[in-house]
Formats: C-alpha cells, sequence, structure tokens
C-alpha cells in the first residue's frame, strides 16, 4: 500500500487489471453462472472499466469442478465455486459453503460476515493458495426428484440416488447408494430407471432440466444445503499484488454479488414452483421420520470427522455455537410473522 | 459520462467528492446508524479516499426525523432513513420501507433488486428531489413491550401505545390509543403508565432502553415491520453530478451495506434474546385473534389508501402480486427446513 501512497494518487488509484475467472457452472444456470457476470459488472462498472475479470463457464478453461484448483495454480486469477465440491480432498472446504443440517442463508450470512466465518474459512483457504469471498447463495434447495414416493426410512434401503460428497456419506448409512453423475447425465439415468432419484438444486433451476416428466416426485428440503454459499477465490499472489483499493472494491463487490444471487433466486423460484406443479410434479415433503433418521446420522459423520480433523473441529464448533442461538430466535419473531403469512396465503387472502 | 470519457481517464476515476450525510438515528443505535458509516467505509476504502461521506447523527445537522428533508433540499447530499417516516406527507413514502403484513426482508430484496422495486420507488422519489437505494434491513421487528398481558381484540380497547404511523392508523381501528413519542421518552412513560405499551425494534436494540424492567410483556411478530429496509436517499442534482463509476460505486456500497445491516442484526439478536429473557422479558406470540383483526383492519387502510391514491396503488400492487407467490414458495423448501431445525433446537439437539 505504501508504494500506491507514494505514487501520484489519482493515477494510480485505478490500474488495469485483466484477470480470468473459471466458473464451475454453464452458462445456462443463469442465476449462479451469473454471479460471476454480476462481480465482474460491478468490478467494470465501478472503475471505469479498469479492473475486468473475463468469466470462462465451466469447460471452457477447466471443468467445472476443477476451478478452484485452476485458481490455486495460477491458471487463472479467480474462480466461482463451491467448497464442498473439494471435499474430497479435506472436508473442511466443505464447512464454508454448506454441510448437512447447518445454517440457513440468513444464519450463514451471519455467521460469515459477523461471526469470523470468513475469517475462519480463509485460514484454511490460505494454505490452499486462495482467497475466498462469499458472492452468492442459492437458499434452501429442495430434496430432489424421485420416481416413486419415499415414506419411511425402509424406502430408502437400495435408492440408487444421484446425491454428492457429504450428503451422500450421511444417506449411505441409511441405505441409499450415492451415485456421482454430471448434470447432462441426470435426465437419461431417471429415465430408463439406471438411477432411483437424483437431487439437482432450486426450483428455477431445476425445471429447465426437466426432471418432473420422469422422476415426478419432488420431495423437499434438500437438508444438507440450508443455505449453500457459493464463493469467488482468488489466487493468493494475484490477490495480494491488488492495490488495496481494489481488494476492498473486491470485498464490496462480493457482499453485493453475494445478497444479489439470493435476491434472484428468490424472485424467480415462485413462479417456478408453480409452473413445475402445474406440469405435473408432485410435491411433498420429506416424513420427519426420515429428516430425524438423517440429522442422526449426519452427527455421527461430524463426529468422526472432528475426531480426524482438528481444523473441520474448530470451524465446525463455531458453526455450532451459533446454529443453537440462531434458531431459537428465529423462532419467535421471522416465524411466527411468516407462519402467519403462509396462513393468510392458504386462505386466499394475500 | 462523455465529458468523464473524453479527459484522461486514469486521472478521472476517482475525483475527490466530499459528501455530508445526514443520519436518522443516533449514534447509540449502532447497527442502523452503524449503516451509514458501513456505506461511508466502503466508499473510501473502494477509492483510495477520494469518496468521503462524513455521517452526522440524527440532530447534528436536523432532527432524525427531518434528514430525507435535507438531502432533497440540498442542505446534506445523502441521509440514511426509513421512508415510513415521511409518510404523513404522502403514504408512498412507506411503501419502499415497509407497510403492514408485506413481505419479509428476504421477499422485500427480491422484489427491490429483481421485481422493479427499485424503480418503482424511485419514479416517486424522483418527484421529491432524490434517488434512493436501499442500504440496511432490520429483519422481521418485535412487536413491543407491554405492561399487562394482551391475549384479545377486547384487550386493546383504550390501549394507549406508543407506535408510529401507518401501524397506528390500523391498530385505532381496534380501539388502540396510537402514540408519538420520540425514543428516549419511552421508558418513563412506560415506568409511570402514561402509556400501556410501546413499540421499538428488535432484541439487541430493544435491549438497550430497558423497556423489559417496566413492561416486561415482549410481544411477536411486529406485523407491521416484516422485513423494513433502511435507505440511503440522495440529493438528485448531487448523485446526477457524480461520475459514472461513483453512481455505479454507490449502487454495490448500498447492496452490500443492506446485506450487512441484516447480517449484524442476524448475529447480534440471538444472544440479545437470550440476555432479555435472563433479566425478565415475558415473551408471548400475538394472538391469531389480534394478527388477523389487524390483518383485516390494515386491508380496509389499503383499500381506501388505493382509492385515494393512484401511485400507491401502482406500487402496492406490485407489491402484493408477488407476496402471494413469494408466501407460497416460502411453505415448501425454506420453512420445511427451519421448522425442522427449530425442533431440533427445541429437543436440544443443536
Amino acid at each position: 500500500a505504501s508504494a500506491v501512497l507514494a505514487a501520484p494518487a489519482l493515477a494510480q488509484s485505478n490500474p488495469k487489471v485483466n484477470w480470468r475467472l473459471a466458473s464451475s457452472f454453464p452458462k445456462s444456470l443463469d442465476t449462479i453462472y451469473g454471479g460471476a457476470e454480476t462481480l465482474s459488472k460491478y468490478l467494470s462498472e465501478a472503475t471505469d472499466g479498469n479492473f475486468q475479470i473475463q468469466v470462462f463457464a465451466a469447460g471452457e478453461i477447466v471443468p467445472g469442478l476443477q476451478a478452484a484448483d485452476a485458481a490455486a495454480a495460477g491458471t487463472v486469477e479467480a474462480c466461482h465455486t463451491v467448497g464442498y465440491y473439494y471435499w474430497g480432498k479435506d472436508p473442511v472446504w466443505a464447512l464454508g459453503s454448506a454441510v448437512p443440517f447447518a445454517l440457513n442463508a440468513r444464519g450463514m450470512n451471519a455467521w460469515q460476515y459477523h461471526g469470523g466465518g470468513i475469517e475462519l474459512y480463509n485460514e484454511f483457504l490460505d494454505t490452499q493458495g486462495l482467497v475466498g469471498l462469499p458472492a452468492g447463495n442459492t437458499g434452501v434447495q429442495m430434496g430432489g426428484w424421485f420416481r416413486k414416493e419415499i415414506k419411511t426410512v425402509a424406502d430408502l434401503q437400495g435408492l440408487k440416488m444421484r446425491i454428492g460428497g457429504f450428503a451422500g456419506k450421511v444417506v449411505e448409512r441409511l441405505g441409499v447408494v450415492p451415485q456421482q453423475i454430471a448434470g447432462g447425465d441426470i435426465y437419461p439415468a431417471l429415465e430408463k430407471g439406471t438411477i432411483d432419484a437424483a437431487e439437482w438444486t432450486t426450483p428455477y433451476d431445476d425445471e429447465k432440466l426437466g426432471f418432473y416428466k420422469v422422476a415426478p416426485y419432488y420431495y423437499y428440503p434438500g437438508f444438507w444445503e440450508g443455505g449453500p454459499t457459493v464463493h469467488a477465490m482468488f489466487n493468493k499472489a494475484a490477490f495480494e499484488s491488488l492495490p488495496k483499493n481494489y481488494q476492498s472494491l473486491l470485498r464490496i463487490a462480493c457482499q453485493a454479488t453475494d445478497a444479489n444471487m439470493l435476491q434472484k433466486y428468490d424472485w424467480l423460484n415462485p413462479p417456478a414452483i408453480k409452473r413445475l406443479v402445474a406440469a405435473g410434479a408432485k410435491l411433498a415433503p420429506f416424513s420427519p421420520e426420515i429428516l430425524s433418521a438423517c440429522y442422526d446420522k449426519a452427527d455421527e459423520v461430524y463426529a468422526e470427522m472432528e475426531d480426524d480433523n482438528p481444523t473441520f473441529k474448530k470451524i465446525w464448533d463455531s458453526i455450532k455455537a451459533f446454529r443453537g442461538e440462531y434458531y431459537l430466535n428465529a423462532q419467535i419473531a421471522e416465524y411466527n410473522y411468516d407462519t402467519f403469512m403462509m396462513i393468510q396465503q392458504r386462505n386466499g387472502k394475500l
């Protein structure tokens, strides 16, 4: 920073920076892929076009699930991705994004921005050669599409489900056979019955893939993604080479982008769910039996990870300490307001 | 903008701008007053200190409830305020902030940022000589502090309550006698019994004024503030005189500030509610009878305003169209996830 201050301030303020960003998402998912475009637009507009980030969709530079690796290696300066994609390398990766039965979007944001979450996660990312900032959230995701009704834990036995990483590890303990299948291959697998179920994201995104035609039972909630954070991650050396005002602008623009993605989902999901139901999707909640069994199995997995991994324990302890308080307070004004408004909706009064 | 482009781009990017902002809030409310300080910090940091906004607390330049007037008149370039403070001039002022039984914070944000809400509200603010951007949200507020239990609509008869503007107009129709009392005068009025009840804001803010000592019944939810937006408003000529990149930066910094305030409340309210209950606050929900009666009276008020005021009708119609869809979708993944987590909390499993 002192070098910047020593030079003429006006001439130095907005130097030319051209970065490349690898997204983990295809362009067709305009909400989540669009987060990186929002960030890029914000940075460009605030600097008269001097700070440019060019966004590349999944597969254009590297495959979507290698976006963070590419940023860490310096192949690109930045990526837009979800931490849990990399949980196989170390489960700590998942804690900055979403883990089963953690916080919803508002709780996750409170913990991140004011509870030290961003700092804790970056202590870990630093060891990976990265700086990460929250830059998107989808809200609670749906539980996915099922060819048949699932009412009890017994119904999960042998169920072949496309479900990823951490969540797969939980439901596996209840007899589910987790499958790793890329987005584009899910529909034919469901249609042929190669798999029995698949989780994807939210109504607006799910609609695009047309799953309701071949697996009409649409369960909720996706208890493994209560409020998943999408991250912008930056090559550490690239981030540190930025002038201080660009580092600050990145933080501000990421916080705005983070909010903007959730705002966009919250605007687009309501009409999407209506269209899906009109097209034949059969909405159904996971039964309390299934949710409780999954919760208990998740706690088993957490206990094992805490034993194995001190960094995991440190961050998960921090989330857990807030989770109890958050869900106590949320029962009061927020829950009662929403419940009353939902009753009005059901009574046709809204 | 063309003038900016014609000059050397680097030298022009971050010109010196020094603005004054009048806050409607006292410094003691660090969450809501702090929003303007966050905005000021973001702008300064992103421009190497070239875009400065100096924040003045309520009363330092003008009284808190005249902040928007001061910005419109050019006494200051900016203010940080809540639209409903000015609803007596025209009820349209309230629609950008909060009106009874409207959207919660996420719904309000979805409508504002992606449903045309910011643009609709600014069509109105433009006629007042202002440009307004959301720059804070408190989440659902509490219903306030009552000296006695209130269980039925009959209990509202003759109740002297400190409650403002629009909400006062609603509860007045059920026999409440609304009182306008400044923040600092509420405690002695409750203590002496000059008033029977008072609404303020959220647990974290309410705790500071110590109402639990003199009016221990702490009702929820504050159905007149489901997700109130705090605005940054700018003198129109001052805003238009900014270079394009500063206008963009203001939008980005306000969106980040907007999110940040809610994040801060969500972090601070949970421990505050625990402290309040430990200190003797008696938490209680408004009864369904009271909420339903208030809802119906609010609808009467809305119908009258729609008849009287075409601009009110235009904006309220836009909110209402989304409100029904929003609260339908919110019943699905979000509500079921939160409900399950709250049951876990009550069962001591979080």
